[in-house]
């Protein structure tokens, strides 16, 4: 079984309240590494045979069109998943 | 300025309704090449500096102890992005 990654985060632009928690949590808890945290979100698409070019579209488009909303997030990447 | 990507999906064994709605919505809206779909979250760590393991290092543990929850989440991924 084939799967689609889809990843999707906030615009640079657009306010993340819950990467700004996690980035306040960080140091708090002795993580001083780290200088801001981005949070999005992370899809997996399940698909019943062969991972050809023409689901990766549909991947791509259902992506822009579905998982994410165009106005405060980007699509930052769609790809097959390395299978474990 | 390097970022760390770190990765984090639901469990298999735990339900995951937002994805549940997701995979429910895309037959309806035309997109029917997908049996199943996962949601889970996507973190950008912001690093001053260099990409060292150290910094690596510390991503793993804050992803383990910080950004999910072990209970129900599984982190699938810690790496640094590829700049653009």
């Amino acid at each position: 079984m084939a799967r689609v990654v889809v990843e999707v985060m906030p615009k640079p632009e657009i306010l993340d309240p819950q990467g700004k928690a996690v980035a306040g949590a960080l140091p708090r808890l002795g993580f001083t590494g780290f200088t801001g945290v981005r949070q999005g979100r992370r899809f997996e698409l399940e698909v019943d045979g062969a991972p050809d070019e023409e689901t990766l579209e549909q991947a791509r488009k259902a992506a822009t069109e579905v998982l994410s909303n165009p106005v405060i997030e980007d699509v930052v990447s769609v790809h097959w998943a390395q299978e474990s």
